[in-house]
């Protein structure tokens, strides 16, 4: 591929327009970016409502697209959605939380809807493109981005570029099993990382430690915050899910080697020991004492997906404009 | 990179010679070959004595390859080392079964020997780059290569290429940790993949099932080789083998989604229940139904590393004839 200094559509219209979409399972995000910046020039946030579906989540994000662009037309759009996508087409298989979204041509739909060229990928490839490009893993050959909240997903950058796999399912870090025998997993599996590691599984741990004495709400943040308090049983529960997701770090560690590993979601807030276990754990699982152990919190926090389509559709028009 | 349809090298010298070394732990092999033959000019087999040394190694070698070469001047240097090496200088780390070799500029010596560039990788890496080009992974943009002998090692290819990670350790698989709290490994940690189902483990799983009513000196093979023959406990111990070495490659394929895996060493022919097994278990393990599951055994036996030292050499060679 040939990069010229100046890509022809930049030297026509100096301000190229970038609009991003997130659909998440809880809410919908989109925002609008001058190529090149590092600010939103306009950016929008909506939580969904309970039991809402397709149709809402498409109606309402054309929506709040339309308003952010007030008449202007974007570029491109990138799009992150999350739930496993056929990139080459910009198929969504279907959303994990949303029903409605099964086999819907949602790059072929905003195509034909704004006229402008669309890539789709799913939210942990995108993620990670955003803090790659733009967060905690600027600079780095090899990256994978892991994110622990109420599920665990990840991401791979290899190369400069996201790394999707045979079938686009490369990164699905959260179902090697690490506890064979253990939580029975939604996969049908037991002992994976995420029943092991995630926030609900922490709070599961917590009730079952407490034996009844927990309330039936309790949420891995709210163990976090009584470990910080000092609460002993909330401490070493917390332990463990760090020790587990180190675990799990290691098995990646060992793979493929990666320049740095970077860590996002609600539970990765959980604190400075929850790191330190999980480094330590992680350092101790990678094979030899040469293998560098990167471990940074992401940067980018919920707007990952966000940033990582801007990045997305970038590159699309990259890719074009050096054809 | 741009390559032109003849390269330089090709026009003035129409038989490229490549000399191709595979520094085994108990062999040493020399090959010669022509550039884009697919069967050997000469090849040359010599097992190493007990005991020996970095320094018989060299010597042998050294008078291997100048047998093989009657003469004639070599146009490149392909080399597969048994144990880690720094690529890009082309120093060997060290040997794990010969002393000596630590810190070692192969490639350097080489290079000053016979006056023609070189290339020096570890074996799992070059074996599965020979896999890849001549054998079992032909047409596969991601291929994991595990080798499953006296150890276990693996190998990525990615997009045609060797990927080895930030510090060249990527392929680690048989240091995952597939049982917790299992059996010591010679890394330090236990529950290794490699402590729980290479030849060695087999045997020493056989001999804890027998409890002294089997020889000292009981092999893998041997305990494969009874299995066949319909001894139960034998074909208790190598189920187990196969099991562990499917839940490995399952997390490598949650984590990488390789359009294949192919197997090499010893214990993987070990039959077809010990396959079925492990394909069945691999697939089990496999977080969702579309992700494919495509497992081979090798095509190229021992000799994986030295055509992969051959693809190698020839890589060189493609490299600099289009600078």
């Amino acid at each position: 591929m040939i990069h010229s200094t100046h890509a022809p559509r930049d030297v026509f219209s100096p301000s190229v327009l970038v609009l991003a979409l997130d659909y998440g399972g809880t809410k919908l995000s989109a925002a609008l970016l001058t190529k090149g910046d590092q600010t939103w020039r306009a950016c929008k946030r909506v939580p969904s409502p309970p039991n809402h579906d397709a149709t809402y989540d498409q109606t309402t994000m054309l929506a709040m697209a339309k308003e952010l662009l007030a008449g202007s037309k974007p570029d491109v759009i990138g799009v992150s959605f999350g739930g496993p996508v056929e990139v080459t087409t910009g198929t969504v298989h279907l959303s994990h939380h949303v029903p409605g979204w099964e086999n819907t041509l949602l790059r072929d739909q905003l195509r034909q809807e704004f006229g402008v060229p669309a890539i789709v990928d799913n939210d942990a490839n995108v993620a990670a493109l955003g803090e790659w490009t733009f967060g905690a893993g600027q600079g780095c050959a090899t990256m994978l981005y892991v994110t622990v909240s109420t599920g665990i997903g990840g991401g791979w950058i290899l190369n400069g570029e996201i790394y999707r796999g045979a079938d686009g399912l490369a990164g699905e870090i959260g179902h090697i099993v690490v506890r064979p025998g253990g939580a029975e997993c939604v996969c049908g599996k037991r002992g994976c990382l995420e029943v092991e590691a995630c926030g609900p599984a922490i709070a599961r741990k917590m009730r079952e430690r407490l034996k009844g004495r927990a309330p039936d709400d309790i949420t891995g943040e709210f163990v976090a915050q009584r470990a910080r308090q000092g609460d002993l049983i909330a401490q070493e529960v917390m332990d463990e899910a760090a020790r587990i997701l180190g675990e799990g770090l290691g098995a990646a560690l060992n793979l493929m080697n990666p320049h740095r590993i970077v860590l996002g979601g609600g539970v990765t807030k959980s604190g400075e020991r929850y790191w330190k276990i999980l480094r330590e754990t992680a350092r101790a699982y990678a094979v030899l004492p040469a293998m560098r152990v990167d471990i940074q919190p992401a940067a980018l926090g919920d707007d990952a997906p966000l940033w990582g389509a801007v990045a997305l559709g970038q590159s699309l028009l990259d890719s074009r404009s050096s054809w």
